[in-house]
């Protein structure tokens, strides 16, 4: 995609703090962090949303994901990727966070409005997304 | 572990709305959901955290979690994975969530405290890290 920044980040033509790159994926730092070591991991492949990229093209990403989390020295952290700009996806290209939380303050912030628990609702569910898998 | 819940769940021992299963991979509905068509996906080899879990062990996790988001219907949707308790991680077996965004009021909630952006400590940072892989 030629108007894409993160297609332009592979490509080299723009420059980025690359820490990864194989035939399939590329990683580096996110220049806005929410913590020290905010590190983006992405396919190569140029796909909006997870449902774009075709599996052989995601096969790698968590091993690389857990390499740089590693190397972060982080002990906790966040494993984020946002479908949508009502998911807080800001650029349209397959992206996972690793986001580490030093503290309460600093990195992902979350908020969890659980709902209550209908077991018939989720057994009807269960069946409709199994049936259509 | 015979005390992980998840663990428990994978072997039948605790009931589950199952959506998946393979030799490495388990998946089922969130019974605390933050939306609609919430779901967990897991790898059945027993992991606190992401670095805990072998590469081998991760590789269908992002196909799976792909073909659930599709079957689920979500158009937006978040994928996350907790590690640390400070993180928000509840449960000490890594699992993704795939979690759909139907509104703002519905799904994960996001804050996102961006530092400022100071490129020399970000050089440093990406030497450090790269160093480290």
């Amino acid at each position: 995609m030629a108007a894409c920044i993160f297609c332009k980040i592979i490509k080299g033509e723009i420059p980025s703090f690359k820490l990864f790159e194989s035939e399939k994926v590329f990683a580096f730092l996110d220049i806005q962090p929410l913590s020290h070591g905010h590190s983006l991991i992405i396919p190569k492949h140029h796909g909006e949303k997870l449902t774009d990229i075709p599996d052989d093209q995601l096969s790698e990403i968590l091993s690389v994901t857990k390499r740089i989390a590693a190397a972060s020295g982080a002990t906790d952290y966040n494993i984020l990727q946002n479908n949508g700009r009502i998911a807080h996806q800001e650029v349209g290209h397959v992206h996972f966070h690793m986001i580490p939380k030093p503290n309460a303050e600093e990195g992902l912030g979350i908020g969890w409005p659980a709902k209550k628990t209908d077991m018939d609702v989720l057994k009807r569910l269960g069946e409709e997304i199994k049936a259509k898998m």
